[in-house]
């Protein structure tokens, strides 16, 4: 099995590496949809749900509307987990508190520790979990912390709060509000909701300034002023006043930049590349073996990177003369407090009087004062060193970035692209003989287009290092950069965050689909095999459907007989519709049997009433035929009660095509949240008597609904029914099944929905779209089965 | 009918100026709901139309996706006008090119004549008109120049096209690529489309850099490099360095920044309620009259700036000692260079020797260059000169901008807002004692708090002004002021470019909906009043719907007799869908009514066959009854042919509420390209022998289709056949009549639609949502009704 396949195998096209191809039959492939885990291609799993971001606008909600007049209803990783969620997928555990203290001092740890690793992407990280966490102002973790807040309580609002909390990660981090801002925008909106730009905006500008306050009082004593930028600083690009002739860059330097981007696309594709062999390796062979393994894995890669960064300095490290001071003294002040800080960092390490080891100086300094270094030192690296440095940091940060130790990968990304950008700048100078150009703006552009190549963000990256540099005439070179890597990077695999993300198979939904999806409708993508619950229905079959299924979201139905022969004749548009009922149909029959099957398990013997303390009393009679009375009776005081009416074998074709019409969607949480508050009534009653509950009520529970499995069902009479229309989300987004895959994909990834359910032109629902219909992968085999069906 | 009307004068509310109140009769808001012009009050115009973005994916588009694999169909004012089209609304003739060419020799003339206007708004239409027209390779105005270049020939592509050009627009103006991107997306952009955000980032980012190279290269000679910020640059804002106390800003500065937002709010409220006022009085008084007269007022106000000017400057002026360049010399040298700029701009005007006249420097300098004193000039202005220039700049400004001269706003408010910023600045430092503030900071300050409070623009203007100043330090004080300026604006009307807007009635969508609008639904507001064709309708029903509607779509239906009684008894959710069809089906007859009528001028005599040459020969027969007989036939070999059935007085109930299935959306200019190139077929043949246009075809008439009326109906046979089903949307966003108006307004804003139809349980359209049913105006009425009926 091991091996890629066909163009699923999207990081094995060219790269050599990791070439090894297949060629697989086209049922194979149609058969690894289904396929749950796989050794080498991961296919994305079922387990990763959508997140509820549509809102249910039903009765309950609509009565908190009544009370409220115009009170605001606020609208509103590891990079890769966080990427993920704001994707609108709910990855366990993510933004809990345990993770949060995990982390930061994991991190802590690791970078005090000389790892290879940044804290950047930790940071962003826990800047989410706080901004999921402190709204709830609830903590699984910390059970106690519980207010009585009822306020936030959907996915909805939640995912709009760790939006705003990953911007102020990054603004923190980087300095760069706007840059988070669209960071937040880019990986997570899907639609430009501009109330939640300006929140998220004001948050992360307010914690760069949080951050700029306590950094300005106590590491400079200058309590209320804010003259420091983030964290991360990559100081002030100014050509000393006295050369006129100094342009940080010109018109020509942007052809170098250009192929820079090429090159930095190429490293940070042969990066993901390695990077990914190495992290399926892992999940191979070392994640399934005891704990200990991975915390001596990283003891390992620590020894490793101390006896590299020592016996490299000692040995491949050129002592190298002081710059002397009287160049600088030309500058004008602001550049000399640079240049000290610069200089005051430079390290000796066995070099005579008056030099310097120039590996050392890159080793031996924080991740950030080598940034500096290697862009406001003045011609001091020689293009072996940074040619050494350059390989060494590269090998020895692939193999650290996804150890068992919270690491980022940005700031080890900009120091190896740093010393990539200084080489092309030495070589330009010393062999070319282009005396003129500005070193360091060439070792921010290697910087760039290194990290362009890894990570592959654009928009906010650009920002993010146009706010970092302060300078905004660097916008169009980073730019350019940045779009060059990422195209070159692109042609091979993909982001590493991307990468991560597929390795956990998590559904990830893409910006667009291909022009090329359009061949695909609804109705080929959908899931025609449905679960469907009757406005009113029986409590025995409430429980049996959400026992035996795994969905998170049923079709609400009724059944209109009689009027079927209509629409088989005549109607020529009409009757196009039944072939998309087709396979629903032929399903349906099979499903039905099961769940009468499993109703047969249902432990009848404790069966108890719960709800009906005022219904009549019951009589015990034969329990055993009591299922089988149900399941045969015919009679319907309420009109379509009965989805566990036994399907029979011999249906006239006519009752097998039986329209469904459509009426709204109901979620699984609510349902069991209905079961467990006993909201039901019974025969003898009108739906009227059944007790309501208001939209507090419902979402108390949130985040974590009771299971059904969890459910006392001796505490519930099987006869009771519910009445789910109050609580259905009765108008959810549909479309028909001719519409388009762009259209689908387009109005389910920008609406945020987690079901959408396809809906014909007579009302009737055929079948259901869920973030799984709509993956690469799955669009990618459905279009294969439609060119062979051509 | 003067006066303003309860909450729909939103602008009322409070100002005195402007406020004489009048209740009204429910009835009275009913009924003005329809009113086309009104004098006082201006509701949304019915001929103002919304582009067509939502892509319409039918056969003739498959085609062309067909031929091509993956190739990219390049998805795609003054500031009012560009803001309406960003929004989604057509206004005619503001991306031509004649608009462009007065538009730049209007403003050149203007702002070289001294008028306190600025060439930013209208410089942001020109790269609106350029973005619009060049990739079209054609101009209505200019018809020589048409290439044969079939892309981009969709409201889709070429709204995509606008967003790009204004952006370009503003990041020229003000050297701010990334506020440019934001206007743009803050403006125009309803979904966060990552490619098309690319794009017009890269446009900007192009633009700046463009503007850069040639301004470097022709001002300064040295080509090739890029220092240049854009046209309007604030310069650098610095402490000296010898001045260790001295902060651009601090934390206690942000309590008189939020002050200056109010103050500022309170300002701009001020101003845009007598703009307001002057623009009404202009159009009633003005406009009307002949053009001379719009061209003497221009002159007046011309004169009238004129002498306040140099009258001001003599008799208001103060001559004040030249600041001694030894205070400068301590700084740095680039502080110098912009010190010197500073220092070369002041104005001597008649005062002794090393005095100058305060009042003069700020009126006989380019703005921008008032604006650069104001910011970086030491302590020069006394207290007296600047409060006296900021009414008088006011007052002008006021004045001027509406008059018939193409204006930018942001400039004269920026200065005007300095002058303020610059007063509080010296009140604080003489009067209040505080020594250490930095004079430029609140200059610039209150340039952003009157900006802001003029304009209320929040996320773009934050982005632009901390662009403009390179400072990324600014960034939080300015959005607190910002914020604190547009929430105290927005107290009392709208920004000035929404009060433009509103007065030309234009039906501008907001963001979102206000929470207490989820009371309506979608039935509530929809049009239930639907003009429909057939799939197969004949060449004289169309042309008589054509005719005699001025609908821009119409649904496409089918009828289904037989299967309405079922509905209507037994199901109680179904049934209650009946509801939602009883205004529909009420006007139903009304309309056939008119449009058989309207048949019956159709010139019969005339009558000719122009695409059936292989048809069967006509017989001549009696012509006059021709189309009665057409009418009462009721042979059907197509399903559904006729909608020319005639309707008849006593109709059951139950023929009256026969269901219309909905089946697809096409537009009126899709079929009047049908009727154009002959798209029909005989009754005697299949329909598929109607003749298949290409997508090419179906766009090469856009953006200016023909009109039905044009058409030479001579031309046409009334007895073929139209085959509809290959051209129409088949799969149009439709919504339920439940649907709440949130969520519709979600949908139509984020998706960019015109039509949205209503469509209810089972399949029947009910009524069509369009834009003017989502303005404030229209939904506030609606609402009203809702509460009278509780």
């Amino acid at each position: 099995m091991a091996g890629c396949r066909g163009s699923l195998c999207c990081c094995c096209r060219w790269c050599c590496c990791c070439g090894e191809r297949e060629t697989r039959t086209p049922e194979e492939l149609t058969i690894l949809g289904e396929t749950q885990e796989e050794e080498d291609e991961i296919l994305p799993r079922k387990d990763y749900e959508s997140l509820d971001y549509d809102r249910c606008i039903n009765d309950p909600y609509l009565e908190v509307l009544e009370t409220m007049d115009n009170k605001p209803v606020a609208a509103g990783s590891g990079i890769p987990e966080i990427k993920c969620y704001l994707n609108g997928v709910k990855v366990p555990g993510i933004v809990r508190l345990r993770t949060l203290l995990c982390k930061v001092f994991g991190v802590l740890f690791g970078v005090a520790g000389g790892l290879f690793v940044g804290k950047e992407g930790p940071m962003i990280h826990s800047g989410a979990v706080v901004g999921a966490g402190l709204p709830q102002f609830q903590s699984i973790s910390l059970r106690k912390i519980q207010f009585n807040f009822p306020y936030f309580r959907s996915d909805r609002d939640k995912r709009d709060f760790v939006s705003a909390g990953a911007a102020a990660g990054v603004a923190a981090a980087f300095g760069a509000p706007i840059g988070g801002t669209l960071f937040s925008l880019e990986e997570g909106s899907s639609f430009w909701n501009q109330g939640l730009t300006w929140k998220v905006l004001f948050c992360s500008m307010s914690a760069t300034f949080t951050l700029n306050f306590f950094r300005s009082g106590i590491q400079f004593g200058s309590w209320g002023s804010f003259q420091l930028p983030g964290l991360l600083n990559f100081g002030e690009f100014k050509c000393s006043d006295s050369d006129k002739k100094c342009h940080l860059w010109t018109a020509m330097d942007l052809g170098f930049f250009v192929m820079m981007g090429v090159i930095g696309g190429l490293l940070g594709a042969t990066f993901n590349c390695l990077n990914k062999r190495l992290a399926k390796y892992r999940m191979r062979n070392v994640h399934p073996k005891p704990k200990l393994v991975r915390v001596l894995e990283s003891l390992l890669v620590s020894l490793v990177t101390t006896v590299v960064v020592f016996v490299a300095s000692m040995v491949l490290g050129e002592c190298r003369q002081m710059s002397s001071s009287s160049q600088i003294s030309n500058g004008s002040f602001q550049l000399q407090v640079t240049s000290e800080d610069v200089n005051s960092s430079i390290k000796t390490f066995f070099c005579p009087n008056d030099t310097y080891n120039d590996m050392a100086t890159l080793f031996f300094n924080s991740q950030e004062s080598a940034i500096l270094q290697l862009f406001h030192q003045d011609g001091t690296f020689s293009p072996i060193t940074l040619a050494l440095f350059f390989i060494l940091y590269f090998l020895l940060a692939c193999w650290t970035y996804g150890v068992s130790v919270p690491s980022g990968l940005f700031v080890p990304s900009l120091l190896c692209g740093a010393a990539f950008g200084r080489l092309v700048a030495n070589v330009l100078k010393s062999y070319i003989g282009l005396g003129h150009i500005y070193s360091g703006t060439f070792a921010l552009i290697g910087a760039a287009a290194f990290l362009g190549g890894v990570v592959r963000m654009t928009i906010s990256l650009t920002i993010i290092l146009i706010e970092s540099t302060n300078e905004i005439t660097y916008g169009l070179p980073i730019m350019v950069t940045l779009m060059v890597a990422k195209w070159t990077g692109d042609f091979f695999n993909k982001g590493i965050y991307d990468i991560h993300v597929g390795l956990r198979g998590v559904p990830l939904l893409e910006w667009e689909t291909e022009v090329e999806m359009d061949k695909l409708r609804a109705s080929d993508i959908m899931e025609p095999n449905l679960t469907y619950v009757y406005p009113h229905t029986r409590i025995q079959s409430l429980v049996s459907i959400l026992r035996t299924t795994v969905h998170h979201a049923f079709p609400v139905v009724t059944e209109n007989r009689g009027n079927e022969k209509e629409f088989m004749k005549g109607n020529q548009l009409i009757s196009n519709n039944i072939k998309f009922k087709k396979s629903s149909i032929l399903t349906r029959a099979g499903e039905q049997r099961k769940r009468s099957q499993s109703m047969k398990s249902y432990p009848s013997s404790e069966l108890r009433n719960m709800c009906d303390e005022h219904a009549a009393p019951e009589e015990p009679a034969e329990k055993e035929d009591l299922l089988q009375q149900m399941l045969e009776r015919r009679y319907t005081p309420y009109p379509n009660l009965y989805p566990d009416q036994s399907p029979s074998e011999d249906w006239t074709m006519e009752e097998r095509f039986r329209p469904l019409t459509f009426h709204g969607l109901v979620l699984r949480s609510q349902l069991v949240t209905l079961l467990v508050r006993g909201v039901c009534y019974s025969e003898s009653q009108s739906s009227a008597s059944q007790p309501r509950l208001s939209y507090a009520e419902m979402a108390e529970d949130y985040p974590r609904y009771p299971d059904i499995h969890d459910l006392d069902l001796t505490l519930l009479n099987p006869r009771m029914i519910v009445d789910v229309t109050p609580y259905m989300n009765p108008s959810p987004f549909t479309v028909s099944p001719n519409t388009h895959v762009s259209q689908v994909f387009n109005l389910f990834r920008t609406m945020g929905l987690r079901h959408l359910p396809v809906v014909n032109a007579v009302g009737e629902i055929v079948g259901i779209i869920t973030r799984h219909s709509l993956t690469h992968e799955f669009l990618q085999g459905r279009l294969r089965q439609h060119y062979q069906t051509l």
